[in-house]
């Protein structure tokens, strides 16, 4: 018999909805009593949901949670279930706040065991970059926790504690601890696996200790929350993966520190690139729609590339009954972009609809006059009326087909094509938007399935088709080289002169540079949608409206 | 003659316009040298502007801003003016890095005299609450500087250093200081201006030290920096105050710390709120046209106290003849909107045309079928494709007039009346806005003007016309009860419980818990506009959408 049989419990909570997350993990320890478990290891502020951003600010919201993790642990004992240790994550009111009362809050993790709760630790380290503002909501700890349960030395830390050497990292290296118990709440990015596991080795050599990993899974908003738990033993050894993109529990038997089986068939090899992304982009929206309430969605299918490949995430997530496509053709659409269109709806299978603009439009250029840029926006934001119109009256979220090119270089009509509650590719950069739906369609065809996309609409040039013949290329440079270019801009974060250096041609820098900076205030009033690039516009990315530091 | 001739120079720099805010900082040198300045005293970031946000990470920005602060101690030396010490603030890069190479560089004061850096503070304590993200992007300071200089012993400290009691605070006590100078970047709140005055009274006191405090003065986004820069002397008595809301440079003589003189006339009296909030709004539209290089503006007008408050706004700002006006009518509008809109164009004087929409709601409604709150929203959304239409061919601003309460309980239609890119009233709560209408008038009437704002508009019961015969406590409460309950759970922070004990209604309180919540996916595509409260929609408050806490 080993000495603890150690589970990870990789739940899904909802943001704010407190008892239906504290029955969550209830029974997720229920699931683990049967099965054997001596302890059972959940994510950070897995009470609550991650993140919580200013509701750690609202004091009766904190006090809700710290009451919720002592009920869990009496409900745990009156259900049998006393002698399993428990390790959870939740929000506690800190003894010291900050001066201006915002931080009034500690980031905790809580043991749990005979109905009470035995030790308490507070996150050390704030992550305050990117997308994270916990310097703002929460006070930092200051202490290790370390506990012996059943013959074996743990002690826990909590996410970006183990991104930093200095701290608790450091206090763990001669504290003879046996397994480190470690809580995260960590948003999906392209390669994040693998920065993980070399963290997680890096803390199992430096502790001499084995280290359990267990993230959140789920959609909140922008970020994604991929699970992906692992367990290392002290030489390093990965000895299992929970599901990633999934709720899971797997089960390890821990004889000591180096001395570490799989109970359950862990997986162990990681997942592809591209199929990675795909299914944060599918669990994004899908956990927006279902925590959200929505019954369906609706989206324009135009017959380019972005809004099928939308349309198939939106399948893949929801369900085709689920999605609901109107193609809106205008005087300018082709004949192919009706054709595509139609065969997306038909090979996903969705609901589907026509509404022609060219009633819409004619009435508002007659009345107003308008012409040139003025009569393009105006097409989109007929159709941006239709599809809010039918979302109005038939209770559909409002999809935005927009990639990160086009949001970049504020290629889109505001309150036009980008009207919408969600926008599902809003970080996906053209060429890998491309990529994407050739991987899906193999995907399909690898299994016999009807591929979702419609290779027209791969292969064609893209167009907004807002006046005979344009294609985007009319007024951008190759999407292959603009993608390099806003890498180095956007999230290399570089200057005029060091971009230069890269070989750009120096008109075309300075035009990107310039659409890009004047395209704020549109970005400021776009849908959200999953990040999964290490700098999403958006809460990742925070720069003035108001800025002229255009030319530099 | 006394030991120091003291300028304080309360600039409005443009952010990221790091040439024309180094030849401003040159201009203020220069009329201070005229009038016999020894010392210069600049704002916060005076060389790039402020808040700077993610500018601060791009690293080739912060390098030319180091750039610009040797080229400026250069030029007033090449001027003739290297004995005057200059001392101002600008970002630099930090010897050490944050972790994540997202916090690079400091936020620092520099000393300049006689073509050189002499003498360099970089700010301790960082804000990092409200619209505050500085931990993010800043490395803190530990070094506490001073310097002689004419045989007065000076200190340097910057904003946020002087609201915490710790830190360089506590270093100045026992310094034997004789002037503080503190550099700040401080946006205007109502009842801001009494809270700075206590603390740099304090500061005098804690410190026995005379303190100068300059702030910068402009609209930036969101913020409204008022300027209002003063100085105590080491007994804290208010020697002067500089301009509020307006670019200034006021001379002080400091014969000792105790001994100080006003050269120029130093206003001493505070201006009254209503003008504070109104020059606020005015000044924070007028910056964002003018540093945006917009010719003009354009904003429906419905005869409503809103629009008619934000062309009276507009008109303040920029000019009656850079604001258009359009009226909107559908077959819900009444005779008194019609009149109401007509009279306040003609009051303001704007330039005013009439676009009926009851053509494009028709086209609409035949085609798609939508009645009831699809069929209202429709009706907004006609208007904002108009308006939207109009600033497109013509190049205009568009304002979007919605307030605070509305903003709040989600009273709008997103993509409708919601359209622009400037929202000038969205942190005025609907029973604020009469007050400031009111006041308005009287400020005109006092001065044999004109009353901008029409007394029906003030006096009648507001509605959005969306439907016969409706008004806006058909569905909400009345205005006083509900601006009070939403001071409770937006401002104030305080859960539903809280609020009970308050003595709002159960009902009423859970359904504008409810309403504020679910609307926060609506506020996060709305339009930026001037933060005037301690908490206002956008970077100040930030909650999830995803969010289930509602019901607590």
């Amino acid at each position: 018999m080993p000495k603890v049989r150690l589970a990870l419990a990789q739940t899904n909570p909802v943001v704010g909805d407190i008892d239906a997350n504290s029955n969550l993990a209830f029974e997720a320890v229920v699931a683990a009593a049967k099965a054997g478990a001596d302890l059972v290891l959940f994510g950070e502020m897995a009470i609550t949901g991650y993140p919580i951003e200013d509701l750690a600010a609202r004091e009766s919201f904190v006090r809700q949670a710290e009451t919720a993790v002592q009920d869990l642990a009496l409900k745990l004992q009156a259900a049998g279930h006393g002698e399993i240790a428990v390790v959870i994550g939740h929000p506690a009111l800190a003894t010291q706040r900050e001066t201006h009362n915002w931080a009034i809050a500690q980031n905790c993790a809580s043991v749990l065991l005979a109905g009470k709760t035995v030790g308490k630790y507070a996150k050390h380290h704030l992550p305050n970059y990117s997308v994270f503002d916990e310097y703002r909501i929460f006070v930092p700890g200051n202490d290790l926790l370390t506990f012996e349960f059943k013959e074996l030395k743990f002690a826990t830390l909590i996410c970006e504690d183990i991104w930093q050497k200095g701290g608790p990292v450091a206090q763990l290296q001669n504290s003879n601890t046996d397994v480190v118990l470690v809580l995260n709440g960590s948003p999906f990015e392209i390669d994040k696996d693998d920065k993980r596991f070399e963290l997680v080795r890096d803390l199992a050599n430096s502790s001499s200790a084995a280290v359990a990993y267990v993230n959140l899974v789920g959609g909140q908003d922008d970020l994604v929350l991929d699970g992906d738990s692992l367990l290392v033993d002290s030489s390093g050894k990965l000895i299992g993966r929970a599901a990633q993109f999934e709720s899971d529990l797997v089960l390890f038997d821990v004889e000591s520190k180096s001395q570490i089986d799989a109970v359950t068939t862990a997986r162990v090899k990681k997942t592809d690139d591209l199929a990675q992304i795909w299914n944060a982009l599918v669990l994004g929206l899908r956990d927006y729609v279902e925590k959200n309430n929505f019954k369906s969605v609706i989206l324009g299918l135009s017959g380019g590339i972005d809004s099928a490949v939308c349309a198939a995430i939106a399948a893949d997530a929801i369900g085709a009954d689920r999605v609901f496509g109107v193609s809106m053709p205008s005087k300018y659409s082709s004949d192919h972009s009706r054709s595509d269109a139609d065969d997306s709806a038909e090979r996903i299978g969705l609901n589907f609809r026509t509404e022609p603009i060219a009633d819409f439009v004619s009435v508002f250029e007659n009345q107003l006059g308008l012409d040139g840029i003025a009569a393009e926006n105006l097409q989109a934001r007929m159709r941006g009326v239709i599809l809010m119109g039918l979302s109005n009256a038939e209770g559909h979220l409002t999809l935005t087909t927009g990639n990160k090119t086009e949001l970049a270089v504020g290629y889109s009509t505001i309150y036009g094509d980008s009207v919408g509650g969600f926008a599902p590719i809003k970080d996906v950069e053209k060429t890998l938007v491309w990529k994407l739906a050739k991987w899906r369609n193999e995907l399909a065809e690898a299994s016999g399935q009807t591929s979702p996309i419609p290779e027209n609409s791969i292969s064609k040039p893209p167009s907004a088709e807002l006046r005979p013949d344009q294609t985007d290329q009319d007024s951008l440079p190759e999407y292959e080289l603009l993608d390099e270019l806003l890498d180095a801009y956007v999230e290399r974060r570089l200057g005029r002169d060091e971009i230069l250096k890269l070989g750009f041609e120096a008109a075309v820098v300075d035009r990107i540079i310039s659409l890009v900076d004047r395209a704020e205030w549109k970005r400021r009033q776009g849908a959200i949608g999953p990040k999964i690039t290490g700098m999403a516009f958006g809460r990742d990315r925070r720069l003035p409206i108001t800025n002229h530091s255009h030319s530099k």
